[in-house]
């Protein structure tokens, strides 16, 4: 943690132009706005379709062991109960009894430089807390307080029909595993993505988007087989001490451990393409101490915003933890059949089978888990059938969008011919995440042909593209409005286009390059084949 | 309304196709469901990306004058207030005193041929009204029952707390329409679009995914001058009886009439785009009786579903209503300045503005609308000021989904060469919306050459395209899973490809057509093409 990237952009710069420009307003501002709640406009519906469609195309339609779920935000609320989420979903809450503000008390210590104190399931302040807004001592016990959104289902209000707003998307892929698995015709390993909406209520939602009560998620459940299942198959386990190739294909003889760094790489390898590249993140692993007791291993993938470097992704690998406790709750067999492992174990003699499983057995007793389960748990491998593992890429969409705008920042300084300075501010979007890809200006609007001619070159564009149409004001000024919702390139058709200059000219346009102000002339039947390579 | 399509699709096949190939299951069907929430399949999920996609391209990215908008679910209540909502989005309720059984009022008299009666602001049952589920005649009196699903932001649950999941996507647009005024560069007529989900407490969803509680909604506001600054502006307004040409760019002269006919031919055109020709759908025409008191005119686009003919999309005329309640509940001015008017009203001599204002205030007053409003509307104009008035396309995404898949649903009876009957299940979906857009097959996966060759086509062609991999089983059989869900063609790799017979096939792959079953033989140099144009 001692590498952390320099801080350098401003968030203050950046909301006013979220504000100025359409990214980003306040939900609900007409009104007062409401805490922890942000829409957003023209340009940040369009970013965050971007956004989207790149996850999706990277990790779904591009490959062929990933398909799509697009769930309901209220589920059944047993759903909770079997993820944890409604028993242990929860922040510890303080209040000033004197001025009656409310802090999240694991915020507050650490505000203060102290640490809360967690006594068994009981939370309390280290002495000396006090309330950062009034500076009194005179502070509530902290208590829990479930971050889920209640409602209720039908007309009447009990505890029957009590339901939540999910508070992670990542949930209803496990309730739909069986499904999923039954009719997609994909086998272990292979995954299901989702991306939508989630929902916590914070008790104090900050640093604008990043910590908000209504937010969105691109999750990623990839089910793998048990190392165990995979050693039956492959008569080994490839683990990360192997040195195995992850730019490749995937290999059927690859442990957890390696399917897990394997994601890391992907999810680094898909941030570089939107535009965010491997030196402006940081890989957090988390100690065995802050892994839940069920995970193996954690990555947060972190960026340096403004207010600090904070998680844009985590990437877990989370065993048979979740499908486990869904078989526990709903009382369904979540075992898969693998052809594959059937097989294998029918090539095993008896003899074979027993060192096998006497084998496993004293792992998991060395690991300090149950030996009857590690038998049962081999008995289901030779019948061909275990509940599947997973590594859990989860990525917060508002956070990325925010990363991308605080990393495309950019203010300027510029010395014109005369020695004048100024200042530009340009936003350097990837071309693939920015909301408009090009812009297309008639260089002078009272004259027809011309002004056709542009018509016709934007609309052409805009069959494959998104693309602005500005007709008013100087060039100079039309590129600086470019600049500021960050579009790579602004294309203007003048008298040459026309061929009323050099003849040679005929039919070409004039592009600007937003990051280096360069123009080139160009053919506008190349136009189309230029923009979309810049996109790759 | 006597000229209803055929109802001949099967709603118990196609729902069970649904599950069965992973276009939609039951949410939370782990825990036995819950009623009214509905999740999308990897099937699914692909054909609900590629109508919201669809939409967005030729609502927002086709034009130049809609801009997107991408708003929270939860938000201030004062906007449910404004919208009117909160004291009016209820339905009428009535339970069965015996068997315990709850009803829709409205819906419970027209299963028995009877309509509820309204009686102020009291509903009750006409004489002799039956529990469908038992027959008794006990029952409640009909009672209001609002439909906002509610729940608390932040941590007390009290009035002052309380908040609505959104039960429209359009209210959003109204609340946040200075924001996008002011930063988006467009000036009236101009249009906000917004998708996503919307929440409806329904009291017994019902057939299918038509009735959910959670679903999805397409939304455009669609922003225009009144009249009477149309007529300040041109001299004249266009009305619908001047025949004027929808085809074309819009005028600055339309009237509201024009504006909302040409919304109606606007989306007509569109969902002819995604494979509804206009001869599945029906145009109904609310009676005055029927509009709601603000509306000017409100058309519902229907199809003919398994279950009735129901509403698709409602297109309403809806003047000035949103933005005024809006601007009196917030305090806000919600006047739009517009620079032609004020220039047009700049032209005026006093005489003119007096016998203008004297006209519109008589127009006014024989519609039995308020004297002083019309002529603090006029002042307001002779400032170059006004509300701006709406068009309203409201369409629902699930509704549509489920019309594409009932229109989509085809069982051929084949015959063979030898007479052997067989029934093929078929998805007719047009190619745009077509979860899948072509499917892969190596011929044999025993040979590698080919089975590279074809790995080699499958991705190329998967950088554009959703496709689908199959490598098992004989070619007819890989065909009709394809069949079942609507991938438009297959592409086999065989041993001609290589060059091993016909040597001028090298390079030539077999496209599969899903509707005619036909079979050519094309250079795989054409495929991207050819899919790419078979979309459009």
């Amino acid at each position: 943690m001692d590498t952390k990237k320099e801080i350098k952009s401003n968030l203050e710069a950046i909301s006013s132009l979220c504000k100025r420009r359409g990214f980003i307003f306040p939900s609900s501002e007409l009104y007062g706005g409401i805490n922890g709640f942000w829409d957003y406009g023209p340009m940040g519906s369009e970013l965050k379709r971007n956004i989207r469609d790149a996850w999706w195309k990277f990790t779904v339609q591009g490959r062929t062991d990933v398909v799509g779920l697009d769930a309901t935000i209220i589920m059944h609320p047993r759903i909770w109960e079997a993820s944890g989420h409604a028993s242990g979903f929860a922040d510890p809450m303080v209040d000033c009894k004197d001025c009656k503000k409310r802090h999240r008390a694991d915020q507050l210590c650490e505000e203060q430089g102290t640490k809360l104190i967690q006594d068994g399931k009981k939370w309390v302040l280290p002495e000396g807390t006090k309330c950062t807004q009034c500076g009194s001592k005179n502070l509530t016990e902290p208590r829990s307080f479930n971050l889920m959104f209640k409602t209720y289902v039908g007309p009447i209000e009990d505890d029957t029909s009590a339901s939540f707003l999910r508070p992670e998307t990542a949930q209803a892929i496990f309730a739909q595993f069986l499904n999923i698995e039954s009719t997609s015709r994909k086998a272990v390993p292979f995954g299901v993505a989702q991306s939508g909406k989630s929902f916590r209520n914070e008790i104090n939602p900050r640093n604008y988007t990043f910590r908000s009560r209504e937010f969105e998620q691109m999750e990623l459940e990839f089910f793998i087989r048990p190392d165990e299942a995979v050693e039956l198959i492959c008569g080994k386990v490839t683990t990360l001490a192997d040195n195995p190739n992850l730019d490749g294909d995937p290999q059927p003889d690859w442990g957890w451990e390696v399917w897990h760094k394997y994601w890391v790489e992907q999810r680094l390898k898909w941030y570089r393409n939107v535009g965010l590249p491997a030196d402006s993140l940081e890989l957090y692993w988390q100690t065995k101490d802050e892994l839940a007791h069920y995970a193996r291993a954690c990555v947060d993938i972190e960026y340096a915003f403004p207010f600090g470097v904070q998680e844009l992704e985590g990437i877990a690998a989370r065993s048979d933890f979740d499908l486990s406790q869904h078989q526990k709750f709903s009382g369904k067999n979540m075992d898969v059949m693998d052809d594959k492992l059937r097989e294998a174990v029918m090539k095993l003699s008896d003899d074979e089978k027993a060192a096998f499983k006497a084998k496993v057995v004293a792992q998991w007793k060395e690991a300090g888990k149950d030996e009857a389960a590690a038998a049962a748990f081999v008995d289901k491998l030779f019948e061909g059938r275990y509940i599947p593992h997973v590594i859990e890429p989860s990525a917060g969409t508002d956070r990325l969008a925010l990363a991308l705008l605080c990393n495309a920042y950019d203010e300027e300084k510029l010395v014109d011919a005369k020695g004048k300075e100024d200042i530009r501010t340009v936003m350097h979007f990837h071309p693939s995440i920015a909301p408009v890809k090009v812009a297309v200006f008639p260089l002078v609007k009272n004259k027809p042909e011309l002004y056709e001619k542009a018509r016709s070159v934007f609309k052409a564009l805009q069959q494959e593209f998104n693309c602005f149409w500005d007709e008013t004001g100087a060039i100079g000024r039309r590129y600086r409005r470019q600049d500021e919702i960050g579009t790579p390139f602004c294309v203007t058709v003048d008298f040459d286009t026309l061929g009323e200059g050099d003849p040679s000219a005929k039919d070409t346009v004039t592009v600007r390059m937003r990051d280096s102000m360069e123009q080139v002339r160009m053919p506008i039947a190349e136009l189309e084949g230029f923009i979309r390579k810049s996109m790759k």
